[in-house]
């Protein structure tokens, strides 16, 4: 597999948009795909590998930073991995928490986005060695990025902060070329866990992979041309 | 050209965004070109129609709501239309107005937004006839639409006015599968008019033709994924 | 009344937010009350004159510039008026319309801005004449400033309009001395128009004269520390 | 001193707005002054009980959860507080951070908000005993809640988190009549320490009285017209 020398690294992987992401990258990347729990890519491994792609998983616990940053270490002992990462995925933290405010344990209360230091310093080095193919940093976001509400302290705050991060990065990177990307999922995903959820109209949930294809034309737009914010949702959404 | 039932319309066609965005959407679309000089898009009509495309062009005031309505009926008595219209990007409104307050005449002041009423009926039967390519409104904006500005009294008053009617056209026409883009381009855009503006860095302005992917890009989302805002600059644009 | 030097101007003086904030501005200064209705502000400049207050009332269609000049025209021939203007609110464009966007009329989706050019020149003046009260121009906005909705694509244009001059204007007037302010007026109004109104909470509806109280205050920031934004709401509305 | 039964917190009491804040609260209530070192509140501890007004200082880690939870225990048990918090200012967080997010460290890039746990259910309280006088809880923020920068991830990241947390609580507890308040105070703050800061103007930074001003006016204002957001800033600073 000489080849195929770029790596995307896809952090959150589980039925929804990180199975699709993963998807859509190995078609051009080598991907490796981080997860607490091995089931959440095992399959997924197999299946791109089984079909003319490279992937790998390694067991992760996103939100802690030394996990994160030993799946790192991991990636670049990885044969075939020579420093180059095209794109991460940060699909982390969509634990959904509704409930009010003085009943959240400290826990449920905190945050993921420590852990963002591992990456930078590769996508960086990548743009040095090929600037015309701009590395990729995206963040999957939420309307919670935009709005509190009235049981959603807690992941609103978190949604909040990974825009606030996003953005500081994107004005921060953004004049070294690295393409940094805060994508605002608006919308219950058409996934497994989700097939029993009823709506009025039969297509009322996100295709997750047509998200996977909007973070692909975004990977893919030159260094002229960054979109730093998008939002998807379906059509009959209220927002 | 039986089989060429589709039409997109380009209001505000001239030597940048207008012109690639044509291009992009000639590729699958009949398309119809509005401008008021029609130096703006004679020879774009030549170029399309002689490499296997089909462009007309019709002299239109975009500003000017009767204007706007004449150029519509007779794009209606255009032979091979048939009412279909999967996509029309508006385009009009760029011309930068930067001074004082005091000293802007009501013209300046004024705005050519009022214009949408034609388009959206057209667009509204066309998701009719074909729900699974949702047709497209596509604004063409600007930072200016976040953020007032000193001397852009004007120019933001127009585009925070074009912002609050996409986003309502947005959310009163998407659940009718009407899709419904505002696009943010923050930026100098690389044309013949810009090409003796000098940056720092070599490649400091947009370059059209990614625009009129990205605009592609939103059009082609099933309903399922709709974007409603995006933003496009340059890496090194201070923002 | 040669003690009462100084002046202020409301336009659009109905039985709310107008009356209440006339009233409040009326303790210290004269005030003119501009309305096309002179049975808006009849009985109010009575009361204002008969409790040892001065107010004068003028006839004005707030949506047309001539007319708008016209009322300063004759405001700045009034007896005891010597160019100082401390305070202009300008509490238009109430009228709420909410229908589906191709039901409008032209004139529904027009918008009454245009009208600011008689006023900052006076407020300018003011400045140099006396830096250490700052004169104010105030605008009664809406929560549509900040969103659009699916019936409100003319209320929200003209509200987003606003704001786009509002912030415009502040920070083109700013560093000239004058106090622009955008005031977010989110929920109902307790007026006599909106008495049966019933909601859960007996006291869900605005009370003008808290508006008038928080426009006082802004006006009466010095010039180290001016508020640019405020919101104000019952504190049961949904936001 | 069984007349003065409210009281007010300042967590955050330096020598700027906390300290302003502080003589202006304690004007009307009991004030309990929080800091981590006792010489930020000794003097104005002294200043306001001799002065005739009552106020204490706790020593308190206000990032620290159990630190605030013990100052809020030490000020139950104080003499003539029977539970009832008219007030709660979170002056906390100014540390100002301008660094490469590369180069900073995890505590530097921590966050002191999770401490609100222990005051809330004191405002809660002190409404049913007092509705016409709303409990007010209020944030001192920075426009790095609205905007991240290259070199702010970590500022902008606590502030977008503080404005979350604050909206969201806004909107579920004021609905239990606690009102919550995120002023965003932008600007130099005219103290001791920023004295020998130059700018053009003589008078480009914010006086902290008058932050103290709009705090208490925000304060007294009913339920029926709470603000939610405001900013502060002198008239000469860009934005």
């Amino acid at each position: 597999m000489a080849s195929q020398k770029m790596w995307a690294v896809v952090a959150g992987v589980g039925p929804g948009t990180g199975a699709s992401v993963a998807r859509r990258f190995a078609k051009n990347y080598a991907v490796a795909l981080l997860a607490r729990n091995p089931a959440n890519y095992e399959d997924l491994v197999k299946e791109i590998n089984s079909s003319g792609g490279r992937a790998i998983g390694i067991s992760t616990d996103c939100s802690d930073k030394s996990s994160v940053n030993a799946a790192f270490d991991q990636l670049k002992k990885e044969d075939g991995f020579n420093g180059n990462l095209a794109a991460a995925i940060y699909n982390v933290g969509g634990t959904f928490i509704r409930k009010p405010f003085l009943e959240m344990t400290d826990e449920e209360f905190e945050m993921g986005w420590k852990t963002n230091g591992a990456v930078l310093p590769l996508l960086v080095e990548t743009e040095k060695a090929s600037p015309s193919n701009p590395p990729t940093l995206i963040f999957t976001s939420a309307t919670a990025a935009l709005r509190g509400g009235a049981l959603f302290s807690s992941f609103a705050t978190g949604k909040f902060a990974m825009r606030a991060l996003s953005q500081s990065l994107a004005r921060e990177f953004g004049p070294k070329g690295v393409h940094v990307v805060h994508a605002i999922i608006d919308g219950v995903i058409d996934i497994p866990r989700t097939k029993e959820w009823k709506f009025d109209a039969p297509d009322a949930k996100i295709n997750p992979e047509s998200i996977a294809d909007s973070y692909w034309h975004v990977h893919a737009q030159p260094r002229t041309s960054f979109t730093y914010e998008l939002d998807i949702r379906p059509y009959c959404e209220k927002w």
